[in-house]
């Protein structure tokens, strides 16, 4: 009886052991994989000081594509009140009231492998108000002028369904007001942002980041473990320090926790952020200021699945419904750092933390593969091409296998160390 | 044409104007709204120095209710190390293996109108090991015991999702986890935040606070539009201050969106507090402890249906769900201020601002009419009678129907002269 006991009484395993905690002994000093990291930003500081961001016109697109830009109040007031003008202008000389107004649909969509982002092409159409298919369409699109003209004067911001809620008997419903706003930013030429009207807020960020929001300076390392909440008004965040070496875009919340617990961004100076799921407007904004002001590479961490690609994707070259402004909202150059396919073997990801991919998922998998963004990187390629063909995908949260903070003393590190990016 | 021009020219009504910003010229200077804020905090203060918190012992319910309270690490520990002890004695005395675990169901539950929250009776159920039914779960409850072990010896915070991760063969799903993540709760008779185990944050504070988040001191006045997001860890939460006069709890972004940009905690000192949408642990967690702390009185704000009235609900008296912690996640006394039914008319919101409610509002509406915490409040129950009667429920946002700051510039103000609470 003592002997069986005995047999049957294993030695807990170290916490280094190979077998528990996969490549932990691969890890080399922080010291080393910090060097690595600066590499990295002067690398990235030297690339971003070459290359000057291209624009349509030195690509000759100027004249058949469309863009808007940050305007500030007093110029979305005046470009409103020369549209006005040009109409009564066009009353007074017979030619009736009618609005001429940018295309968005999906025919009017290019891909710009050299901007590596989706813009607007040039096609309108018009809008009469002497005509029974657009008069409503007309009397909105003229109503949502006089509400923007009259937020620019007071300088609040008020969200969509502020906007909707004031004149519900004519918008009916909330698509009608929000659709006919995005109509506006674009004959207005100027950023959605730049209408004082905003979506509500979602992201949070933390690390070695010193911003203003509205007069206030905030410093993301003293935010404790909840962080700070990104502001929903882009306009009014400035100031931005930083002493960081690189952004760290996750995915998801539980990622993001364990890493704000563990001051991640204090071993590794960097800054972490997430939308919480789905990119809201907010942090794509936010995520492109950090990354033109302090000139940092972005790393992104997302589920090994096509909605991790596509989300990554979203932040970099912009959705299709907001194309007009893509400028403004698509961060370029975000580097896939995992959770990716080949990760999965590799880190031996055991086989009941993976799952199998639906066949919804296995579609959205090949559409991507078709995708211009995708197709430019033949690293990204790949590692979708093997999503789809061993038909497994995996969470962040998939590393716990290995222990709760296995992401962020391990995997991560790693990462690092091994400039394992795409 | 001159003339008739005149005559279509109508002068800009003023922003003062009865018609449009109804009972605007109704509100007093903000030093007697203020007298009358000072007023309820003092009297706030008193009753609830005199009223202490009744607990289950003084309503002689201790012996057939059970609850939980906030261990530390260390007992945590011990109090798993004794279930395994007790279990290790079963065995060797011949009794076997099994688990004595708290009831969660519905039957379970009680209302206790004196606590003013839903509590857990004490029956239980044998979860044997011996039994084909129950020897799955028994190794789940086992499997988690020794998990929450690790995470309170290595004191960090874990997700849900983590824990489910961690053996996911065992667990198959998340709910699995989850469910017996609230047994061992209850089991072991502490709070799930004991556990270290979180949930994802969701909630957002600004206003006249002052608090530490895992060490760093968070002064909610600076924190721009955006505000602080609440920590999902509340046991590193801690030294609250605040010169705030009351809490505003908001249902929704928005709302609190325009608050935030309005500063609105400056002109009333408040404390701003949503979770944006459903109650969170988190949100819940925090709101009661900046009442209990702070001593200040909770007015909500919510939409006028009867989610609005449930959402409150859920932070006043709880939910049965976690009826075990009811006394650490409930916050007593909170007051309805707004959007209440009665007031779709008494401030003349137009008709095409209204919904009318679906057959599900309304039965939902007629349910929480049964419901104990509900008709406890005469006043409750008369405006809940009435948005049934009239099937007609309204947003917070559809004030905007006024213009964008009515709420924070007319209604609220007025709410708060007229102490229109319930």
């Amino acid at each position: 009886m003592d002997d069986k006991k005995r047999k049957r009484r294993r030695p807990e395993p170290s916490s280094d052991d190979e077998t528990r905690l996969p490549f932990k002994n691969r890890l080399k000093p922080d010291s080393i994989i910090l060097e690595s990291l600066h590499d990295l930003l002067r690398t990235h500081s030297a690339s971003s000081s070459n290359s000057k961001t291209l624009t349509l016109t030195e690509l000759s697109l100027a004249s058949t594509c469309r863009e808007v830009t940050d305007l500030s109040l007093p110029s979305v007031q005046s470009a409103i009140e020369s549209q006005i003008l040009k109409i009564a202008h066009s009353i007074l000389s017979g030619h009736g009231f009618s609005f001429d107004v940018p295309s968005r649909s999906a025919a009017n969509q290019l891909y710009v492998a050299e901007l590596d982002r989706i813009v607007l092409k040039d096609k309108t159409s018009l809008r009469p108000y002497a005509n029974i298919s657009t008069v409503r369409k007309s009397t909105i699109t003229t109503r949502i002028l006089q509400l923007i003209h009259q937020l620019c004067s007071k300088n609040i911001h008020v969200t969509k369904r502020d906007l909707f809620y004031t004149d519900v008997k004519l918008f009916q419903d909330q698509t009608q007001s929000d659709s006919v706003l995005d109509d506006v930013s674009c004959m207005l030429g100027c950023t959605r942002s730049s209408l004082n009207v905003i979506a509500a807020e979602k992201g949070v960020v933390v690390g070695r980041l010193i911003f203003s929001d509205n007069g206030d300076m905030i410093d993301c390392t003293k935010m404790g473990m909840g962080g700070k909440a990104i502001p929903p008004n882009i306009d009014r965040v400035g100031d931005m320090q930083s002493d960081a070496l690189f952004i760290l875009l996750v995915e998801k919340d539980a990622a993001y926790i364990r890493l704000a617990e563990d001051r991640f961004y204090n071993r590794f100076p960097c800054i972490i952020v997430t939308a919480k799921g789905q990119p809201d407007v907010a942090t794509r904004l936010f995520l492109r200021k950090m990354k033109m002001e302090l000139k940092l590479p972005v790393l992104a961490l997302v589920d090994s699945d096509p909605y991790g690609l596509k989300i990554l994707s979203v932040y970099g070259c912009g959705s299709k419904n907001m194309s007009y402004d893509s400028a403004n909202l698509t961060t370029p150059d975000i580097k896939w750092l995992g959770i990716r396919p080949s990760d999965l073997d590799k880190y031996k990801i055991p086989e009941q933390c993976r799952l199998p991919m639906t066949e919804q998922d296995i579609k959205t998998g090949k559409d991507l593969l078709e995708e211009d963004f995708v197709k430019k990187n033949p690293g990204w390629v790949e590692e979708l091409t093997l999503m789809v063909k061993t038909k497994q995908k995996a969470e962040i949260q998939a590393l716990s296998t290995f222990g709760f903070q296995y992401l962020s003393e391990v995997y991560l590190p790693l990462k690092l160390q091994q400039r394992d990016w795409l």
